[in-house]
């Protein structure tokens, strides 16, 4: 047990690998995005979550930024246009890379050995090697005063999935090899355990 | 592939289990809450992301509130008290069952077979049955105007894991036994596959 004191007490990265592990599996994406002089820039998030379905809108967290991070939000902001891509186990190792802090001039994709593909009306680059990818317009960004920290939200435009991602007519991400992260570094592979009927208290099961 | 267009035209439902797994694998928790009257709510969130680590924030999303659904959010506004707990395999289905729409009169905990566990200092009541839970202080609220849904931010007070959750110093979730969600009611569990150090630049692999 770790209270409130304990927490702040913990040298910072010790802090940092607890706390990022602690809300559970996250979704492991890779961003996809570029500037105004076509330098492109990819980076890899975990904070990735639902907002809305009508409009299909969905937000991910950016830290503070500074001019060696948050190239993601600044090209963002600067034409709208972003890519989320699902990561896949056969490409994890180059996705975690793209966390190292490169320069403005670097493209994560050339230096962490993923293909930059572009999809007509989206202008972010997306990733060639991903199966289940999303093209999305900047929509706004919401301020978090308590650390600085950024929500930034967007609605998809064109949503890439696989044939073989379906299973009965519902997303299966066993099936689309779709992997989660812990923490700062950890990736896992899913495996589908139990599926559920719509919670209506009628058909409430005995427990 | 999915246009914007293609997205907007999906009927309701297929709309909803689509847009909901598109962010990929989301931690399954529970969210523990009381009301004035000392009546316990308890509600299952796959939107549980982390905001920051000193202080150790952690946000969720509430969809709009009306009368008959909102009771945690209610809650967590009358007393700033609520607690986050994971799912484990054993209890999916009793969690998942929580979203049915009971009345506010209605404890979740007594209908899904759940039960509740008080800890010192901490109002709201934990899930006994989990072993990788928070109880948290209300910070405050971010509304998301384009569609009505609110961010619920709060800071961790206490932390309660399994001794067997650490492995090498890391919380491992494989080992504490949390599962994920897709969509509205897929669970899947998760197979460590993968660690990698920290990305330093000198220290990039040749891809």
């Amino acid at each position: 047990m770790y209270t409130k004191k304990d927490i702040e007490q913990l040298d910072r990265i010790s802090r940092l690998k607890i706390i990022n592990a602690v809300t559970g599996i996250k979704p492991a994406n890779l961003i996809g995005s570029i500037n105004s002089d076509g330098l492109s820039n990819l980076a890899i998030f975990s904070s990735v979550v639902h907002l809305g379905s009508n409009p299909a809108l969905l937000g991910f967290i950016s830290r503070p930024q500074t001019p060696e991070v948050g190239h993601t939000l600044r090209n963002i902001k600067e034409n709208g246009s972003y890519t989320i891509n699902h990561i896949h186990p056969n490409f994890v190792k180059n996705a975690h890379y793209t966390s190292a802090k490169f320069s403005a001039e670097e493209s994560e994709f050339e230096l962490c050995g993923l293909t930059q593909e572009y999809q007509k009306d989206i202008l972010a680059p997306f990733v060639k090697q991903s199966t289940f990818k999303m093209g999305m317009q900047f929509v706004e960004t919401l301020d978090i005063k308590h650390n600085g920290t950024v929500m930034v939200i967007g609605e998809i435009q064109k949503l890439i999935i696989d044939n073989s991602a379906m299973v009965d007519d519902d997303i299966d991400l066993q099936a689309s090899n779709s992997v989660g992260i812990s923490g700062l570094n950890s990736y896992y592979e899913l495996k589908k355990i139990a599926q559920f009927p719509y919670a209506r208290i009628e058909e409430l099961p005995e427990f």
